[in-house]
């Protein structure tokens, strides 16, 4: 998707060879019609592909995961990292390992939000190692569900998420596919 | 807002007398459409005032917020509840006391983000005590900001969020003030 990687070359700051921040328009500040163009694309990507509901993860899949669904017109949920008091029903909860903060968290999704036979498309804005990603397919598995699909913003092609994902069967469309970050370079794959 | 009412008497859970639950279509689950005519009352009721850039926080405020931001063609940024690690520029830090929770959390923006000058809409999808919405306001006026206004999906008119904001001079508009919720009936004001 060549405009979304205009906006991380001109607008990304690349803190280490492995660290791409994108906190001016997705990860703290959003850019909402970059969104819009994001959901777009998924829409036209998974367009030969039943899709019942989008699932997504708090906080930064939000932004894209509600104008993916606003596009296609179905409903997003949105897994949370805390249960909240008001989450009383039957839940579905996977631990992932986070490898930036070096340790596990858990993710949890109301089994009512995601019932069996629903077809759903995961999206998220990064993808590393891939642990969230696989976390929320088990999610949807565990509901009953059927993972349509998988949606990434940004991918890191230098880590390994992507062919895990891909092993395990699952279609992944990566919008921007980073293949390094060198003397604050960034080549696309 | 009719709409949003609608939904809240459909859809919401009245879990005691005053717990509102709406996790199937603003908490959990997002219903986009919804999102999408709460983003256009918010820029229909700040009409006449000039708006830069809108404020809301992580994560339940990311999808009106962003949905408001694309309606009005500007920027929108949350605040975090965690610092992540590439949050390395100078941050502007409040406490935010939670009633539901009993405990302080801290939120947080970084300073480039809300620059001297601007003018920003805080956006948030529920009111109750009004302490996360002041800690916005402060935050705001700490980067040098200034609040255009408040704009809040629900209003517990019950509670003492609504008086605090409008006493502090902040132009407040809620689009559904919940009066009461008693025996399972609610009541608007």
């Amino acid at each position: 998707m060549d405009l979304l990687k205009k906006y991380i070359v001109e607008k990304g700051e690349f803190v280490s060879d492995n660290i791409l921040k994108v906190d001016s328009f997705l990860n703290h500040q959003i850019d909402p019609e970059l969104m819009m163009e994001i959901g777009l694309e998924f829409k036209r990507r998974f367009a030969d592909t039943k899709i019942d509901k989008v699932l997504t993860i708090e906080a930064s899949g939000i932004a894209v995961g509600v104008m993916a669904g606003y596009v296609m017109h179905i409903p997003v949920v949105f897994a949370k990292k805390k249960k909240p008091s008001t989450l009383s029903n039957e839940i579905a909860v996977k631990k992932v390992f986070s490898f930036t903060k070096d340790m596990f968290y858990e993710i949890m999704v109301s089994k009512e939000f995601i019932v069996p036979g629903e077809k759903i498309l995961i999206i998220d804005d990064f993808l590393a190692h891939g642990n969230a990603a696989i976390a929320l397919a088990d999610i949807v598995k565990e509901c009953g569900g059927e993972v349509a699909g998988i949606g990434i913003v940004i991918e890191k092609g230098f880590q390994n998420g992507g062919n895990l994902i891909r092993e395990s069967g699952y279609r992944l469309e990566s919008l921007a596919i980073v293949d390094s970050i060198k003397n604050k370079t960034i080549k696309f794959l």
